[in-house]
Protein backbone atom coordinates (compact mmCIF):
# COMPACT_ATOMS: atom_id res chain seq x y z
CA UNK A 1 0.00 0.00 0.00
CA UNK A 2 1.62 3.37 -0.91
CA UNK A 3 0.11 7.20 -0.83
CA UNK A 4 -0.48 6.53 -4.69
CA UNK A 5 -2.63 3.73 -4.31
CA UNK A 6 -4.82 5.33 -1.32
CA UNK A 7 -5.60 8.41 -2.64
CA UNK A 8 -6.51 6.97 -5.86
CA UNK A 9 -8.79 4.57 -4.60
CA UNK A 10 -10.68 7.39 -2.06
CA UNK A 11 -10.57 9.88 -5.10
CA UNK A 12 -12.52 7.68 -7.55
CA UNK A 13 -14.79 6.53 -4.33
CA UNK A 14 -15.23 10.10 -3.84
CA UNK A 15 -15.68 11.36 -7.45
CA UNK A 16 -18.03 8.52 -8.10
CA UNK A 17 -19.82 10.38 -5.34
CA UNK A 18 -20.00 13.81 -6.63
CA UNK A 19 -21.20 12.51 -9.75
CA UNK A 20 -24.09 10.86 -8.19
CA UNK A 21 -24.61 14.52 -6.20
CA UNK A 22 -24.45 15.99 -9.17
CA UNK A 23 -26.87 13.98 -11.32
CA UNK A 24 -29.45 14.95 -8.22
CA UNK A 25 -29.70 18.76 -9.28
CA UNK A 26 -31.39 18.23 -12.73
CA UNK A 27 -33.50 20.38 -13.05
CA UNK A 28 -30.94 23.48 -11.64
CA UNK A 29 -30.12 25.98 -14.39
CA UNK A 30 -27.59 23.92 -16.15
CA UNK A 31 -25.18 26.93 -16.53
CA UNK A 32 -25.05 26.88 -12.99
CA UNK A 33 -24.07 23.07 -12.39
CA UNK A 34 -21.81 23.24 -15.46
CA UNK A 35 -20.07 25.95 -13.52
CA UNK A 36 -19.84 23.65 -10.00
CA UNK A 37 -18.94 20.42 -12.13
CA UNK A 38 -16.25 22.51 -13.40
CA UNK A 39 -14.29 23.24 -10.57
CA UNK A 40 -15.35 20.35 -8.58
CA UNK A 41 -13.99 17.56 -11.11
CA UNK A 42 -11.15 19.30 -12.02
CA UNK A 43 -8.78 16.66 -9.98
CA UNK A 44 -7.02 17.81 -7.60
CA UNK A 45 -4.85 15.31 -4.95
CA UNK A 46 -8.34 14.61 -3.15
CA UNK A 47 -6.54 15.13 0.11
CA UNK A 48 -9.32 16.33 1.91
CA UNK A 49 -11.79 13.24 1.36
CA UNK A 50 -8.93 10.48 1.45
CA UNK A 51 -8.56 11.65 4.81
CA UNK A 52 -12.05 11.57 5.84
CA UNK A 53 -12.31 8.08 4.37
CA UNK A 54 -8.75 6.91 5.46
CA UNK A 55 -10.07 7.80 9.15
CA UNK A 56 -13.57 6.17 8.89
CA UNK A 57 -11.82 3.12 8.19
CA UNK A 58 -9.30 3.15 11.15
CA UNK A 59 -11.61 4.33 13.53
CA UNK A 60 -14.10 1.83 12.11
CA UNK A 61 -13.48 -1.79 11.39
CA UNK A 62 -10.27 -1.51 9.73
CA UNK A 63 -12.02 -2.59 6.55
CA UNK A 64 -15.07 -1.26 5.45
CA UNK A 65 -16.16 2.18 4.95
CA UNK A 66 -20.06 3.08 5.05
CA UNK A 67 -22.17 5.42 3.27
CA UNK A 68 -22.32 8.29 5.70
CA UNK A 69 -18.20 8.77 5.33
CA UNK A 70 -18.59 8.84 1.45
CA UNK A 71 -20.85 11.71 2.28
CA UNK A 72 -18.71 13.26 4.52
CA UNK A 73 -16.22 13.03 1.77
CA UNK A 74 -17.80 14.18 -0.66
CA UNK A 75 -19.41 17.32 1.25
CA UNK A 76 -15.79 17.91 2.72
CA UNK A 77 -14.60 18.63 -1.11
CA UNK A 78 -17.67 20.86 -1.93
CA UNK A 79 -16.77 22.81 0.81
CA UNK A 80 -13.29 22.94 0.02
CA UNK A 81 -13.74 23.56 -3.96
CA UNK A 82 -16.00 26.38 -2.95
CA UNK A 83 -13.19 28.58 -0.42
CA UNK A 84 -11.03 27.97 -3.84
CA UNK A 85 -13.54 29.54 -6.01
CA UNK A 86 -14.29 32.48 -4.02
CA UNK A 87 -10.51 32.63 -2.71
CA UNK A 88 -9.53 32.85 -6.46
CA UNK A 89 -12.13 35.74 -7.31
CA UNK A 90 -10.88 39.41 -8.29
CA UNK A 91 -12.18 40.57 -5.19
CA UNK A 92 -9.81 37.85 -3.41
CA UNK A 93 -7.08 36.50 -4.15
CA UNK A 94 -7.84 37.46 -8.16
CA UNK A 95 -6.06 34.34 -10.03
CA UNK A 96 -6.36 32.94 -13.02
CA UNK A 97 -4.61 29.92 -12.64
CA UNK A 98 -6.13 26.93 -10.55
CA UNK A 99 -5.59 22.81 -11.19
CA UNK A 100 -3.64 23.85 -14.21
CA UNK A 101 -6.86 25.42 -15.83
CA UNK A 102 -8.38 28.69 -15.72
CA UNK A 103 -10.25 30.19 -12.47
CA UNK A 104 -14.21 29.67 -12.12
CA UNK A 105 -14.50 33.35 -12.75
CA UNK A 106 -12.16 33.33 -16.17
CA UNK A 107 -14.62 31.29 -17.54
CA UNK A 108 -17.81 31.81 -16.41
CA UNK A 109 -17.87 35.22 -14.95
CA UNK A 110 -17.75 36.65 -11.49
CA UNK A 111 -21.48 36.41 -10.91
CA UNK A 112 -21.57 32.87 -11.77
CA UNK A 113 -18.42 31.99 -10.03
CA UNK A 114 -19.83 33.61 -6.90
CA UNK A 115 -23.28 31.58 -7.14
CA UNK A 116 -21.78 28.70 -8.12
CA UNK A 117 -19.47 28.80 -4.80
CA UNK A 118 -22.60 29.42 -2.97
CA UNK A 119 -24.14 26.30 -4.20
CA UNK A 120 -21.15 24.34 -3.48
CA UNK A 121 -22.09 25.02 0.18
CA UNK A 122 -25.31 24.20 0.56
CA UNK A 123 -24.85 21.10 -1.66
CA UNK A 124 -22.05 20.35 1.09
CA UNK A 125 -24.79 20.47 3.97
CA UNK A 126 -27.50 18.40 1.45
CA UNK A 127 -25.21 15.86 1.23
CA UNK A 128 -24.63 15.78 4.78
CA UNK A 129 -28.48 15.86 5.56
CA UNK A 130 -29.59 13.34 2.82
CA UNK A 131 -26.61 10.86 3.51
CA UNK A 132 -24.69 11.50 6.63
CA UNK A 133 -27.70 8.61 8.28
CA UNK A 134 -27.01 8.75 12.32
CA UNK A 135 -24.42 11.03 12.54
CA UNK A 136 -25.95 13.73 9.68
CA UNK A 137 -26.94 16.16 12.61
CA UNK A 138 -23.27 15.67 14.17
CA UNK A 139 -21.25 16.02 11.11
CA UNK A 140 -23.33 19.01 10.11
CA UNK A 141 -22.46 20.88 13.44
CA UNK A 142 -18.60 19.38 12.73
CA UNK A 143 -18.39 20.69 9.19
CA UNK A 144 -20.09 24.38 9.81
CA UNK A 145 -17.89 24.90 12.42
CA UNK A 146 -14.46 24.13 10.69
CA UNK A 147 -16.35 26.24 7.60
CA UNK A 148 -16.88 29.15 9.52
CA UNK A 149 -16.35 32.63 11.38
CA UNK A 150 -13.88 30.41 13.33
CA UNK A 151 -12.61 27.68 10.84
CA UNK A 152 -11.65 28.40 7.05
CA UNK A 153 -13.68 31.38 6.02
CA UNK A 154 -12.24 33.18 9.85
CA UNK A 155 -8.50 31.99 8.76
CA UNK A 156 -9.02 33.88 5.20
CA UNK A 157 -9.87 37.22 7.04
CA UNK A 158 -7.21 36.66 9.00
CA UNK A 159 -5.04 36.19 6.44
CA UNK A 160 -6.27 38.87 4.46
CA UNK A 161 -5.50 41.10 7.24
CA UNK A 162 -2.48 39.83 7.70
CA UNK A 163 -0.91 40.71 4.38
CA UNK A 164 1.22 43.12 4.46
CA UNK A 165 1.73 43.27 8.04
CA UNK A 166 4.74 41.50 9.95
CA UNK A 167 3.09 39.00 11.77
CA UNK A 168 4.77 36.86 14.49
CA UNK A 169 5.09 32.86 14.11
CA UNK A 170 2.44 32.48 16.88
CA UNK A 171 0.01 34.79 14.93
CA UNK A 172 0.88 32.79 11.46
CA UNK A 173 0.58 29.38 12.95
CA UNK A 174 -3.04 31.07 13.66
CA UNK A 175 -3.74 32.04 10.28
CA UNK A 176 -3.12 28.95 9.16
CA UNK A 177 -4.78 26.58 12.38
CA UNK A 178 -7.76 28.64 10.80
CA UNK A 179 -7.74 28.90 6.99
CA UNK A 180 -6.00 25.59 6.25
CA UNK A 181 -5.98 23.61 9.54
CA UNK A 182 -9.56 23.72 10.57
CA UNK A 183 -10.86 21.82 7.38
CA UNK A 184 -7.62 18.85 7.32
CA UNK A 185 -8.67 18.50 11.11
CA UNK A 186 -12.30 18.25 10.07
CA UNK A 187 -11.73 15.63 7.43
CA UNK A 188 -10.52 13.42 9.93
CA UNK A 189 -12.83 13.80 12.28
CA UNK A 190 -15.80 13.67 9.70
CA UNK A 191 -14.71 10.24 8.92
CA UNK A 192 -14.51 9.11 12.72
CA UNK A 193 -18.04 10.48 13.61
CA UNK A 194 -19.67 8.62 10.49
CA UNK A 195 -18.67 5.38 11.76
CA UNK A 196 -19.66 6.73 15.70
CA UNK A 197 -15.91 6.31 16.66
CA UNK A 198 -14.98 6.02 20.80
CA UNK A 199 -14.01 9.48 22.16
CA UNK A 200 -10.66 8.37 22.42
CA UNK A 201 -10.49 7.20 19.01
CA UNK A 202 -11.77 10.43 17.95
CA UNK A 203 -9.39 12.47 20.47
CA UNK A 204 -6.63 10.55 18.42
CA UNK A 205 -8.07 11.17 15.03
CA UNK A 206 -8.19 14.89 15.81
CA UNK A 207 -4.88 15.22 17.20
CA UNK A 208 -3.48 13.39 13.95
CA UNK A 209 -5.59 15.62 11.86
CA UNK A 210 -4.54 19.12 14.02
CA UNK A 211 -0.64 18.06 12.82
CA UNK A 212 -1.69 17.04 9.52
CA UNK A 213 -2.89 20.53 9.44
CA UNK A 214 0.01 22.37 10.56
CA UNK A 215 2.57 20.26 8.20
CA UNK A 216 0.62 20.76 5.21
CA UNK A 217 0.46 24.42 5.50
CA UNK A 218 4.12 24.75 6.13
CA UNK A 219 4.55 22.41 2.93
CA UNK A 220 2.51 25.05 1.25
CA UNK A 221 4.52 27.53 2.14
CA UNK A 222 7.88 25.74 0.87
CA UNK A 223 6.08 24.82 -2.29
CA UNK A 224 5.51 28.52 -3.40
CA UNK A 225 8.84 29.05 -3.06
CA UNK A 226 10.40 26.19 -4.55
CA UNK A 227 7.82 24.56 -7.30
CA UNK A 228 7.36 25.88 -10.50
CA UNK A 229 3.38 26.78 -11.71
CA UNK A 230 3.56 23.66 -14.32
CA UNK A 231 4.22 21.59 -11.32
CA UNK A 232 1.48 22.84 -9.23
CA UNK A 233 -1.20 23.72 -11.68
CA UNK A 234 -1.65 27.13 -10.07
CA UNK A 235 1.07 30.18 -9.59
CA UNK A 236 3.85 30.08 -7.74
CA UNK A 237 5.67 32.73 -6.04
CA UNK A 238 2.74 34.65 -5.26
CA UNK A 239 3.16 34.82 -1.27
CA UNK A 240 6.21 36.78 -1.88
CA UNK A 241 4.24 39.19 -4.10
CA UNK A 242 1.87 39.56 -2.07
CA UNK A 243 3.71 40.35 1.27
CA UNK A 244 1.98 37.41 2.51
CA UNK A 245 3.35 36.01 5.97
CA UNK A 246 4.81 32.17 4.99
CA UNK A 247 6.98 29.98 7.27
CA UNK A 248 10.04 30.19 4.65
CA UNK A 249 9.88 33.46 5.30
CA UNK A 250 10.16 33.23 9.17
CA UNK A 251 12.36 30.26 9.61
CA UNK A 252 14.08 29.90 6.43
CA UNK A 253 13.83 26.74 4.11
CA UNK A 254 15.76 24.48 6.49
CA UNK A 255 13.85 25.55 9.67
CA UNK A 256 10.50 24.94 7.60
CA UNK A 257 11.22 21.80 6.40
CA UNK A 258 12.56 21.12 10.13
CA UNK A 259 8.94 21.84 11.41
CA UNK A 260 7.07 20.10 8.96
CA UNK A 261 9.07 16.53 9.99
CA UNK A 262 8.24 17.68 13.68
CA UNK A 263 4.55 17.88 13.27
CA UNK A 264 5.00 14.87 10.49
CA UNK A 265 6.42 12.68 13.64
CA UNK A 266 3.85 14.03 15.94
CA UNK A 267 0.81 13.25 13.73
CA UNK A 268 2.19 9.37 13.10
CA UNK A 269 2.17 9.73 17.51
CA UNK A 270 -0.84 10.19 17.45
CA UNK A 271 -2.19 7.28 15.95
CA UNK A 272 -0.22 4.52 18.28
CA UNK A 273 -3.13 3.87 19.80
CA UNK A 274 -5.55 2.71 16.43
CA UNK A 275 -2.83 -0.03 15.81
CA UNK A 276 -2.12 -1.73 12.12
CA UNK A 277 -5.47 0.02 11.60
CA UNK A 278 -4.34 3.69 10.86
CA UNK A 279 -1.70 2.20 8.86
CA UNK A 280 -3.25 4.39 5.44
CA UNK A 281 -3.11 7.23 7.88
CA UNK A 282 0.56 7.09 8.89
CA UNK A 283 1.75 6.74 4.60
CA UNK A 284 -1.09 9.51 3.76
CA UNK A 285 1.15 11.92 6.29
CA UNK A 286 4.42 11.29 4.78
CA UNK A 287 2.72 11.97 1.56
CA UNK A 288 2.07 15.60 2.60
CA UNK A 289 5.40 16.04 3.79
CA UNK A 290 7.58 14.44 1.74
CA UNK A 291 6.05 15.92 -1.54
CA UNK A 292 7.82 18.92 -0.74
CA UNK A 293 11.25 17.56 -0.33
CA UNK B 1 -53.84 40.76 16.76
CA UNK B 2 -52.01 42.70 13.82
CA UNK B 3 -49.35 42.21 11.70
CA UNK B 4 -47.45 45.08 12.92
CA UNK B 5 -48.05 43.29 16.65
CA UNK B 6 -47.35 39.45 14.92
CA UNK B 7 -44.18 41.08 13.00
CA UNK B 8 -43.04 42.83 15.91
CA UNK B 9 -43.17 39.81 18.81
CA UNK B 10 -41.44 36.98 16.03
CA UNK B 11 -39.11 40.21 15.29
CA UNK B 12 -37.91 40.57 18.64
CA UNK B 13 -37.63 36.88 19.23
CA UNK B 14 -35.42 36.29 16.30
CA UNK B 15 -33.28 39.29 16.91
CA UNK B 16 -32.58 38.17 20.74
CA UNK B 17 -31.87 34.64 19.46
CA UNK B 18 -29.66 35.94 16.95
CA UNK B 19 -27.48 37.99 18.70
CA UNK B 20 -27.07 34.66 21.21
CA UNK B 21 -25.67 32.98 17.82
CA UNK B 22 -23.35 36.09 17.15
CA UNK B 23 -22.39 36.05 20.41
CA UNK B 24 -20.88 32.85 20.23
CA UNK B 25 -18.81 33.46 17.78
CA UNK B 26 -15.96 35.14 20.86
CA UNK B 27 -13.23 33.63 19.20
CA UNK B 28 -13.75 34.82 15.31
CA UNK B 29 -11.96 37.71 14.01
CA UNK B 30 -13.52 40.78 15.08
CA UNK B 31 -14.17 42.42 12.00
CA UNK B 32 -15.70 39.42 9.99
CA UNK B 33 -18.41 39.35 13.19
CA UNK B 34 -19.24 43.42 12.21
CA UNK B 35 -19.50 42.36 9.03
CA UNK B 36 -22.27 39.95 9.19
CA UNK B 37 -24.01 42.27 12.40
CA UNK B 38 -24.34 44.81 9.96
CA UNK B 39 -26.08 43.26 7.62
CA UNK B 40 -27.82 40.82 9.74
CA UNK B 41 -29.04 43.33 12.80
CA UNK B 42 -30.08 46.04 10.44
CA UNK B 43 -33.63 45.51 10.52
CA UNK B 44 -35.67 44.77 8.03
CA UNK B 45 -39.71 43.16 8.15
CA UNK B 46 -38.13 40.12 9.47
CA UNK B 47 -41.03 38.74 7.77
CA UNK B 48 -39.25 35.08 6.96
CA UNK B 49 -38.48 34.31 10.60
CA UNK B 50 -42.14 35.59 11.48
CA UNK B 51 -43.64 32.96 8.95
CA UNK B 52 -40.81 29.90 10.15
CA UNK B 53 -42.52 31.07 13.73
CA UNK B 54 -46.06 31.48 13.15
CA UNK B 55 -45.98 28.45 11.35
CA UNK B 56 -44.57 26.63 14.28
CA UNK B 57 -47.86 28.24 15.95
CA UNK B 58 -50.15 27.32 13.55
CA UNK B 59 -49.00 23.36 13.13
CA UNK B 60 -47.98 22.68 16.74
CA UNK B 61 -50.26 23.26 19.84
CA UNK B 62 -51.54 26.94 19.12
CA UNK B 63 -49.98 28.74 21.72
CA UNK B 64 -45.99 27.90 22.21
CA UNK B 65 -43.35 27.89 20.00
CA UNK B 66 -40.24 25.74 20.91
CA UNK B 67 -36.68 26.45 20.67
CA UNK B 68 -36.11 24.47 17.52
CA UNK B 69 -38.29 26.81 15.65
CA UNK B 70 -36.39 29.92 17.07
CA UNK B 71 -33.25 27.74 15.35
CA UNK B 72 -35.27 27.50 11.85
CA UNK B 73 -36.18 31.86 12.38
CA UNK B 74 -32.36 32.03 12.70
CA UNK B 75 -31.23 30.23 9.97
CA UNK B 76 -33.30 31.34 7.77
CA UNK B 77 -32.48 35.44 8.39
CA UNK B 78 -29.13 34.33 8.22
CA UNK B 79 -29.72 32.68 4.78
CA UNK B 80 -31.53 35.34 3.73
CA UNK B 81 -29.51 38.41 4.37
CA UNK B 82 -26.38 36.07 3.17
CA UNK B 83 -28.28 36.15 -0.28
CA UNK B 84 -28.72 40.16 0.12
CA UNK B 85 -25.65 40.60 0.66
CA UNK B 86 -24.04 38.45 -2.18
CA UNK B 87 -26.61 40.12 -4.62
CA UNK B 88 -25.31 43.45 -3.56
CA UNK B 89 -22.19 42.94 -5.03
CA UNK B 90 -20.52 44.84 -7.51
CA UNK B 91 -19.75 41.47 -9.52
CA UNK B 92 -23.83 40.81 -9.06
CA UNK B 93 -26.62 43.74 -8.89
CA UNK B 94 -23.94 46.32 -7.67
CA UNK B 95 -26.20 48.20 -5.10
CA UNK B 96 -25.49 50.83 -2.72
CA UNK B 97 -28.34 51.28 -0.64
CA UNK B 98 -30.37 48.44 1.46
CA UNK B 99 -32.27 48.24 4.55
CA UNK B 100 -31.74 52.16 4.17
CA UNK B 101 -27.94 51.71 4.93
CA UNK B 102 -24.88 51.86 2.39
CA UNK B 103 -24.61 47.87 1.57
CA UNK B 104 -22.28 45.70 3.14
CA UNK B 105 -19.73 45.82 0.20
CA UNK B 106 -19.87 49.54 0.51
CA UNK B 107 -18.87 49.37 4.08
CA UNK B 108 -16.10 46.73 4.60
CA UNK B 109 -15.13 45.97 0.84
CA UNK B 110 -15.93 43.32 -1.81
CA UNK B 111 -13.25 40.76 -0.38
CA UNK B 112 -15.39 40.83 3.39
CA UNK B 113 -18.81 40.95 1.61
CA UNK B 114 -17.89 37.85 0.26
CA UNK B 115 -16.63 36.12 3.07
CA UNK B 116 -19.15 37.50 5.48
CA UNK B 117 -21.75 36.45 3.21
CA UNK B 118 -20.13 32.87 2.77
CA UNK B 119 -19.82 32.83 7.07
CA UNK B 120 -23.95 33.64 7.25
CA UNK B 121 -24.11 30.46 5.50
CA UNK B 122 -21.93 28.32 7.69
CA UNK B 123 -23.45 30.14 10.86
CA UNK B 124 -27.02 29.51 9.05
CA UNK B 125 -26.14 25.32 8.74
CA UNK B 126 -24.56 24.84 12.38
CA UNK B 127 -27.85 27.17 14.65
CA UNK B 128 -29.76 24.63 12.60
CA UNK B 129 -27.39 21.39 13.91
CA UNK B 130 -26.82 22.65 17.86
CA UNK B 131 -30.56 24.38 18.19
CA UNK B 132 -32.81 22.16 16.09
CA UNK B 133 -32.90 19.67 18.60
CA UNK B 134 -35.04 16.17 17.33
CA UNK B 135 -35.44 17.73 13.73
CA UNK B 136 -32.02 19.03 13.51
CA UNK B 137 -31.31 16.97 9.91
CA UNK B 138 -34.84 16.95 8.53
CA UNK B 139 -34.65 20.95 8.65
CA UNK B 140 -30.47 21.00 7.34
CA UNK B 141 -32.16 19.48 4.51
CA UNK B 142 -35.03 21.44 4.13
CA UNK B 143 -33.09 24.73 3.94
CA UNK B 144 -30.17 23.34 1.62
CA UNK B 145 -32.64 22.19 -0.84
CA UNK B 146 -34.63 25.55 -0.78
CA UNK B 147 -31.22 27.78 -0.76
CA UNK B 148 -29.64 25.51 -3.61
CA UNK B 149 -29.62 24.69 -7.09
CA UNK B 150 -33.11 24.12 -7.20
CA UNK B 151 -33.72 26.58 -5.21
CA UNK B 152 -32.84 30.58 -3.86
CA UNK B 153 -29.64 29.90 -6.14
CA UNK B 154 -30.43 28.67 -8.42
CA UNK B 155 -33.35 31.38 -9.30
CA UNK B 156 -30.35 34.43 -8.88
CA UNK B 157 -28.79 32.14 -11.92
CA UNK B 158 -31.92 32.41 -13.84
CA UNK B 159 -32.71 36.09 -13.08
CA UNK B 160 -29.13 36.71 -14.03
CA UNK B 161 -29.89 35.19 -17.86
CA UNK B 162 -32.99 36.23 -18.04
CA UNK B 163 -31.98 40.39 -17.84
CA UNK B 164 -32.33 42.02 -21.38
CA UNK B 165 -34.52 38.58 -22.61
CA UNK B 166 -37.88 38.59 -23.04
CA UNK B 167 -39.39 36.01 -20.82
CA UNK B 168 -43.10 34.59 -20.69
CA UNK B 169 -45.46 34.97 -17.88
CA UNK B 170 -44.59 31.01 -17.38
CA UNK B 171 -40.70 31.45 -17.27
CA UNK B 172 -41.04 34.46 -14.97
CA UNK B 173 -42.99 32.96 -12.57
CA UNK B 174 -40.51 29.84 -12.67
CA UNK B 175 -37.26 32.52 -11.76
CA UNK B 176 -39.24 33.81 -9.14
CA UNK B 177 -40.49 29.97 -7.64
CA UNK B 178 -36.85 29.57 -7.15
CA UNK B 179 -35.39 32.90 -6.26
CA UNK B 180 -37.71 34.49 -3.88
CA UNK B 181 -40.63 31.74 -3.48
CA UNK B 182 -37.80 28.92 -2.08
CA UNK B 183 -37.03 30.49 0.89
CA UNK B 184 -40.42 31.62 1.68
CA UNK B 185 -42.53 28.52 1.50
CA UNK B 186 -39.51 27.00 3.09
CA UNK B 187 -39.60 29.62 6.25
CA UNK B 188 -42.94 28.19 6.90
CA UNK B 189 -42.45 24.42 6.19
CA UNK B 190 -39.33 24.64 8.79
CA UNK B 191 -41.67 26.34 11.61
CA UNK B 192 -44.12 22.91 10.63
CA UNK B 193 -41.39 20.86 10.81
CA UNK B 194 -39.88 21.74 13.84
CA UNK B 195 -42.88 21.13 15.66
CA UNK B 196 -42.74 17.59 14.14
CA UNK B 197 -46.31 18.73 12.30
CA UNK B 198 -48.31 15.63 10.81
CA UNK B 199 -48.13 15.20 7.12
CA UNK B 200 -51.37 16.47 6.35
CA UNK B 201 -50.41 19.59 8.40
CA UNK B 202 -46.86 20.21 6.27
CA UNK B 203 -49.03 19.68 3.46
CA UNK B 204 -51.28 22.81 4.17
CA UNK B 205 -48.64 24.71 5.09
CA UNK B 206 -46.07 24.28 2.20
CA UNK B 207 -49.30 24.96 -0.10
CA UNK B 208 -49.87 28.66 2.11
CA UNK B 209 -46.34 29.16 1.64
CA UNK B 210 -46.00 28.87 -2.00
CA UNK B 211 -48.89 30.94 -2.20
CA UNK B 212 -47.56 33.34 -0.19
CA UNK B 213 -44.11 33.49 -2.02
CA UNK B 214 -45.69 34.02 -5.44
CA UNK B 215 -48.19 36.93 -4.01
CA UNK B 216 -44.51 38.31 -2.13
CA UNK B 217 -42.87 38.35 -5.52
CA UNK B 218 -45.45 39.99 -7.41
CA UNK B 219 -45.86 42.64 -4.90
CA UNK B 220 -42.21 43.42 -4.32
CA UNK B 221 -42.21 44.67 -8.27
CA UNK B 222 -45.06 46.52 -7.65
CA UNK B 223 -43.59 48.26 -4.95
CA UNK B 224 -39.81 48.66 -7.58
CA UNK B 225 -42.47 50.52 -9.93
CA UNK B 226 -44.42 52.73 -7.36
CA UNK B 227 -42.70 53.14 -4.46
CA UNK B 228 -40.07 55.73 -3.46
CA UNK B 229 -36.04 54.42 -2.21
CA UNK B 230 -37.37 56.36 1.15
CA UNK B 231 -39.65 54.57 1.87
CA UNK B 232 -38.00 51.07 0.72
CA UNK B 233 -34.79 51.36 2.13
CA UNK B 234 -33.20 50.63 -1.09
CA UNK B 235 -33.23 51.26 -5.00
CA UNK B 236 -36.47 51.27 -6.51
CA UNK B 237 -37.22 51.36 -10.42
CA UNK B 238 -34.09 49.41 -11.25
CA UNK B 239 -36.00 46.70 -12.91
CA UNK B 240 -37.19 48.35 -15.49
CA UNK B 241 -33.19 50.06 -16.06
CA UNK B 242 -32.09 46.41 -15.76
CA UNK B 243 -34.20 44.82 -18.62
CA UNK B 244 -35.88 42.66 -15.60
CA UNK B 245 -38.56 40.99 -16.12
CA UNK B 246 -41.71 42.13 -13.88
CA UNK B 247 -44.86 41.64 -13.55
CA UNK B 248 -46.02 45.18 -14.20
CA UNK B 249 -44.04 45.09 -17.25
CA UNK B 250 -46.11 41.66 -17.86
CA UNK B 251 -49.57 42.21 -16.76
CA UNK B 252 -49.64 45.91 -16.10
CA UNK B 253 -50.26 47.05 -12.76
CA UNK B 254 -53.86 46.33 -12.25
CA UNK B 255 -53.61 42.77 -13.42
CA UNK B 256 -50.50 42.58 -11.36
CA UNK B 257 -52.75 43.71 -8.44
CA UNK B 258 -55.64 41.29 -9.22
CA UNK B 259 -53.03 38.46 -9.35
CA UNK B 260 -51.79 39.09 -6.16
CA UNK B 261 -55.26 39.52 -4.64
CA UNK B 262 -55.74 35.43 -6.56
CA UNK B 263 -52.45 34.52 -4.73
CA UNK B 264 -53.55 35.85 -1.14
CA UNK B 265 -57.34 34.23 -1.44
CA UNK B 266 -55.72 30.87 -2.62
CA UNK B 267 -52.90 31.06 0.64
CA UNK B 268 -55.86 31.34 3.32
CA UNK B 269 -57.79 28.85 1.49
CA UNK B 270 -54.98 26.61 2.23
CA UNK B 271 -54.85 27.33 5.78
CA UNK B 272 -58.44 25.79 6.18
CA UNK B 273 -57.98 22.34 7.68
CA UNK B 274 -55.97 23.98 10.99
CA UNK B 275 -58.79 26.36 11.91
CA UNK B 276 -58.44 29.12 14.33
CA UNK B 277 -54.78 28.10 15.16
CA UNK B 278 -53.83 29.61 11.83
CA UNK B 279 -55.21 33.33 12.24
CA UNK B 280 -52.14 34.48 12.77
CA UNK B 281 -50.62 33.01 9.49
CA UNK B 282 -54.09 34.37 7.87
CA UNK B 283 -52.70 37.82 9.01
CA UNK B 284 -49.64 37.78 7.81
CA UNK B 285 -50.84 36.96 4.30
CA UNK B 286 -52.70 39.51 4.16
CA UNK B 287 -49.79 42.27 5.40
CA UNK B 288 -47.73 40.87 2.88
CA UNK B 289 -50.39 41.64 -0.41
CA UNK B 290 -51.29 44.66 0.69
CA UNK B 291 -48.32 46.43 1.73
CA UNK B 292 -48.78 47.43 -2.06
CA UNK B 293 -51.86 48.29 -2.69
Amino acid sequence: MDAAAILKSHGQATENYLRQILARYASAPKRLIEAVEYSLMAGGKRLRPALVLECARAAGDGKSIPAAALAGAGAMELIHTFSLVHDDLPAMDNDDLRRGRPTNHKVFGDAMAILAGDAMVTMAFEALAVDGGQQAGRMVRELAAASGPEGMIGGQVLDMEGENKGLSLEELQQVHRLKTGALLRCSCRLGAVAVGASESSLAAISDYGRHIGLAFQIVDDLLDVTSTPERMGKATGKDQKKGKNTYPALLGLEGSREQAQQQLSAAVQALTSLGPAAEGLRILAEFVVHRAF
